[in-house]
């Protein structure tokens, strides 16, 4: 990370040897160096950010302490993403990109809408249990009423298609008559998400009162596969 | 409110009033008068510091702001909570007490396990509804890690009874054989509380992700059927 040319406080030598090396290269190729060292920064930046803005909240966090912990320079933040809330909004699509893109790799054609459903409902898991702090900036963001994300149109573009992908399962399944229950894409949605949510953003009250880390790891695939049998069975009994 | 002798501002008119009725009337009484007096002070308190807290936080919320609210003054404040962080904790305490006196009215006996499993969803999902507060504080003690709550004996005291309540519903539904999966009492509280939890919590940035309100008060019957539907189908389910 140091030896990025990006960063606010490369040492002296590390200065020396990306001259030699640019010098080095030809045109081409050093315009395609500084392109990644850019990508590279900006992704660095977001990772540490979203550190931040998840351990301490929107309004406690500082671009100063941000920069801090990865050697760069608040001006540099700056430069990338022209200011707190700018960084918040650009955590929060990065963060919302990653998990609609998982969503998008289920391929409902070869496995069918039961076994899609709950590939679904598995992924969402498990990747909001591999990324506690997007649940975090995500309640913070509640706390904040979403005002932020409000000013992001990436975010909202990104929604249309998550719901297709629910949408297209629902549609299979009533189809090929298993599922009975006519569910509405968006409550299906919601409920995978408030599963898989509610264990890493209310785990702290939980395991007070109730003496049980709903993070534990021994209980994890017992919660896994609850919330597939959840969704399935749902879905599958005829209304009464 | 503002006659009650415990606020920090009366009028003159008011706080002669008062004497005037006390002094007519008889030593006990007069000491009936002042326990009422300071038992609905006590909870006026507690009504405007968790309306604040919910509002604010607990670390922007200021009890120079809640006396103020009240007309009553900081120092009576302190006199009836001890400071801000007992204040809060109270608030936790009078909040939680409420939700689980709702569970324990349930009355299985009369109605059966699948009635009652469905009436204990119902009552937690009216409940979050009502007092999305409630939702709001538990959410920022989250962000605070439970640190405040883990300070409470009481909350701790509430917490069996809430899991017995489930705990017998399934095992009547076990006995009759009409539950068929043996669905673990915290995981059942567990499902319950997120989808009710996360209607409130996240209604801010699910309504801009996806352009729509839970909390709409057109789809709430469907919001709350579908949660008793989702969780009877669960429990009725044989596990495959």
């Amino acid at each position: 990370m140091g030896g990025n040319r990006w960063h606010g406080r490369p040492t002296r030598d590390r200065r020396y040897a990306r001259t030699v090396v640019s010098s080095a290269l030809p045109k081409a190729d050093v315009g395609a160096v500084r392109t990644r060292d850019a990508v590279r920064t900006r992704a660095e930046i977001l990772e540490v950010a979203a550190e931040e803005f998840a351990r301490i909240g929107y309004a406690g966090a500082r671009v100063d302490e941000i920069a801090a912990r990865m050697s760069t320079t608040k001006r540099m933040i700056y430069y990338y993403f022209g200011g707190k809330e700018q960084l918040f909004i650009a955590v929060l699509e990065h963060a919302y990109t990653r998990i609609r893109a998982i969503e998008q790799e289920i391929d409902l054609a070869a496995i069918g809408p039961v076994a899609a459903i709950r590939e679904l409902a598995s992924r969402t898991f498990d990747h909001h249990d591999a990324h506690p702090d997007f649940v975090r900036l995500v309640s913070i963001e509640n706390i904040h009423l979403a005002e932020h994300m409000a000013k992001s149109p990436v975010l909202r573009s990104l929604s249309s298609p998550a719901v297709d992908v629910t949408s297209a399962i629902l549609a299979a399944g009533a189809a090929e008559g298993v599922f009975h229950t006519a569910g509405d894409a968006l409550d299906i949605h919601m409920l995978i998400s408030a599963f898989c949510v509610f264990r890493v953003a209310n785990r702290h009250t939980f395991r007070l009162l109730f003496d049980r880390d709903l993070l534990d790891e021994g209980r994890r695939e017992v919660q896994r596969r609850m919330l597939g049998d959840v969704v399935v069975a749902y879905l599958t009994t005829p209304v009464s």
